[in-house]
């Protein structure tokens, strides 16, 4: 199976994406995890888009903040579809979501949620789940837990409606 | 090769994002097109999402504008990674860029830009190409005609500086 | 009496609408209330709302926060008023206001503040009101009940003064 | 049946919520039309809206611009259900959405989508339909014709996409 | 001399704005304070802003979050001006602040910056001074304190200065 | 009588606040206008600003547009009443409205809507109506004209919606 | 004299920044314009700012608009002045604006108001200026030249506000 | 050398932008810093602009909140660069950020990131290597140490890794 990558630009964001390798261990994805900067470190960026697909990765998970250009730097130096996930921080994350999703034609980067972690994972399996039938098989197997969770979650509110 | 899908919340949105048309036929990728509302049939959505990875579809695109809930339904239903579009019309499209992108976790929307057809298209290329080395090669071609067409700005705007 | 149906997109915005389920309590409207997911689960959500005016239901509120698509879905399968409540959470919650209320023509919601669960309640109870003089009658007691408390408070404030 | 009122700030913001009218006649539905201005005309507004359930009115709709106060100065007066149109004109109509929707506890008011005549119209259907079958049967109906319009739309749609 | 008027939309907002009283009481001019709901007590507003030129005041302060009518209310009812001060509390006081400001033409409301009830005060006095040397006096006294205490601060930083 | 004056950043706003001297002119207020830029002549501001009171003026507006400092910086050197009227351009405005608005403890700027020339004159004609009974007469009256004119178009309605 | 670079993402912001070209040509600094895109020639950018501080350059000038990631991208790679011009196109500007400014520590970008070329033109004159006492002479020059301006047009005012 | 100046509005700021003076003593630079506010000591603010240049500084910091016109008003002086530090407080600190970077044409600001006091160092620093080469041989070896800070994290990552 092809491997996700995920690349954070800075360590401080660990936390707020922290679903993202959770989700990634659950559904069996190998990854490869990186701190790089688009700012600080761009050469090692460049460098690992660059030899993106030929080492085996099959998708890019990119997560930054306030002026984020991870994503887009990193997508401009590959044809990997690119994941980018906006970090908050400041301007309740408008920064880091703008920044992140308005491409300008020809470089797309495909924006999830603010802190969208999971999602960003989530989505990666989707991607890779179109040649790989056990992970599709996980996917589906994931959304009937959920829906268990959601109705467990409904009969559980009865008992907090009599406290009313 | 899996398909490609491209759902409209509405008709007025297709000169918005006749782009993705043009580029998906650039890139040889087949595609079906349909006109299919969120909220007006909801029922056609929830029908053509359920199946579409049996009816092989590898890639689920989706335009809509306002409150853009069009990428977000058709996600429940599926799987598949699903691409949306948010369409500008009211509040500069910052009520479709919202609708679409901030999913909840577990059911992942890939957002692009405004308006962003040929970005959505060259994205489920990217996502379709890592099964098809073929498409990923057309994809680092017209990375380089980007390249030569930037660099044939360039020598043109000396032209234009002598003008001032 | 006809039903008020309250729907809660996540567990998680119970204590930010509890208003709604005291005000419908002291109103004395009957309602239902139940956890379900625009996204996790559709079907039930569809369900619901397809059947919600053969079972009785006059008026359905929804809560939910982020790409707050719960009332929109509800709202695409009934003629019945839907009220929207956005939830707060992420970017000050005005992703969950305009997903809620910049619904395209064809299918309305109501929508109203920010975590307003007790006004969801009480514009369920003015809707229901119009074939319910007894419940005309307790909303007008309410707003003198509210005038009175108001006063209070402006009797209260001169000994605030006093202090500065 | 009772009586829909529709209550303008000003006679500029006709054009930008006709459709409110057109549908308001579309269902049948009988109603007064007003210029009323919760600033210019205070007195008139709170006369109209205390009288309003007495004089056979079941739903207010009150549609203004810019500091949109007219909704909430007539839902101080009236615990009839109030639905509010905010109106475009400044600020992409995020002032009029804001002074709108954001009611304090108390007094909510409807609010539908920005120049959103049309769904102001059919949500008062809604709430008419309540206790009017026939109501409820033409709301069904028209349902049906917007999913026949969306389906013939999708149809249409074959011929463009030959076009590019 | 002319008194001034202050008027809370609800007792919360009381420590916001507290800066409002304690500058009235240094400045040495009279008030009178209330809370009066443009929403739950809209009479008392209408009545209080009628009387008001008569009662001997010269200027209201109105005070209010969220869709903060009280100014514009205040304002329709009286030729006085009307000082209008947006009180945070939802939306980072956005709401607040479009809801007092944006006021149509004809009825202006002089709005200062969010929970800027010192400046609501100062700005009182600057209008109660134009008939009132004394007043204008203390007004340009104050400056020179404020310049004082500027530079005072100014002399501090040196000391904070080598700390770092 | 005390004067007006009106100062704008530059001419081009001319047009956008075009009601400001119409309405000063309709009340028979006598005022002084000048183009002073805070930033390109800013020692002519300052000194206007600080001979302003003595020079017999009552009220001092202040017409800016993009990072409006005008009317902050005329308050600095001045303790007369300061409107602010934000003028768009850029941003819808936005950058206008907060730059004329959010003045710090001190120095407050009393500030209209965007392009709110006419309300900009009205707010000093209430203020400096303080101190001049027919001034104020004449407001009454205008207040009066208003309504009549409300009513006129509220009259006009009638035959508006005959053709719909 | 160090010489100026001024690039830009997309040969379409050329008329938007037109007035940067001007004043250059203006204050008689050297420079050297190129089409230079962050995302579709990277590389190019890389090079170009890594030997920018070699060839001669005191001042790199970066236009562009959406995610412009073009400033940042440059400043990653030198450690001359980079001055960023926010080019507008879509959500007015705030997503370029945002992109720009919202760096984080350790790579800054000066940044200009929207669409604002000449003045990054001046801001990029006055730090050549500090080793060009002709250049500083010249940048007070055009400060007279601009009050001279203003002046003018406040003598102009005065017939306008005739026709009134 | 020529020396850098930092300007604060108000001493409250001082935390925020700590990072300014941190990094102004690590490289070596020669500052004098200040409390000015271009509200309460306009007439201190235009003196120091004014002899600035003359008094060798090369470059002058501001750094304000909420209607920051500090940089604005200091930048009206001089035709040094003046680098603009816009710091939160109110509105996420928007109101900081479009009061100081929208300047109209003629007199620019150069803008950095909310709190970015050590990027507005960093910028400062830049412009005072043009003509100072060991403060450029200096700003290239922090470039160096913070790719290796960031290799460093990137290394620590696959400890934190492993505990999930």
């Amino acid at each position: 199976m092809k491997k996700a990558a995920v690349l954070m630009g800075s360590d401080s964001d660990f936390d707020k994406i922290k679903g993202c390798f959770e989700k990634l261990n659950a559904f069996g994805v190998p990854y490869e995890a990186h701190v790089i900067s688009a700012h600080r470190t761009p050469e090692r960026a460049a460098e690992f888009a660059k030899g993106a697909r030929e080492h085996g990765f099959g998708v890019i998970i990119c997560a930054a903040g306030m002026a984020a250009h991870l994503a887009g730097v990193i997508a401009a130096y590959t044809t990997l579809p690119v994941i980018g996930i906006p970090v908050t921080g400041t301007l309740e994350g408008l920064d880091a979501m703008l920044s992140t999703i308005m491409m300008p034609p020809g470089i797309p980067v495909a924006t999830v949620a603010l802190n969208g972690g999971a999602n960003a994972a989530i989505l990666a399996c989707e991607i890779l789940s179109l040649s790989d039938d056990k992970l599709a098989e996980r996917l589906a197997a994931e959304r009937v837990k959920m829906k268990e969770s959601v109705d467990k979650k409904d009969e559980a509110l009865k008992a907090r409606l009599k406290e009313i």
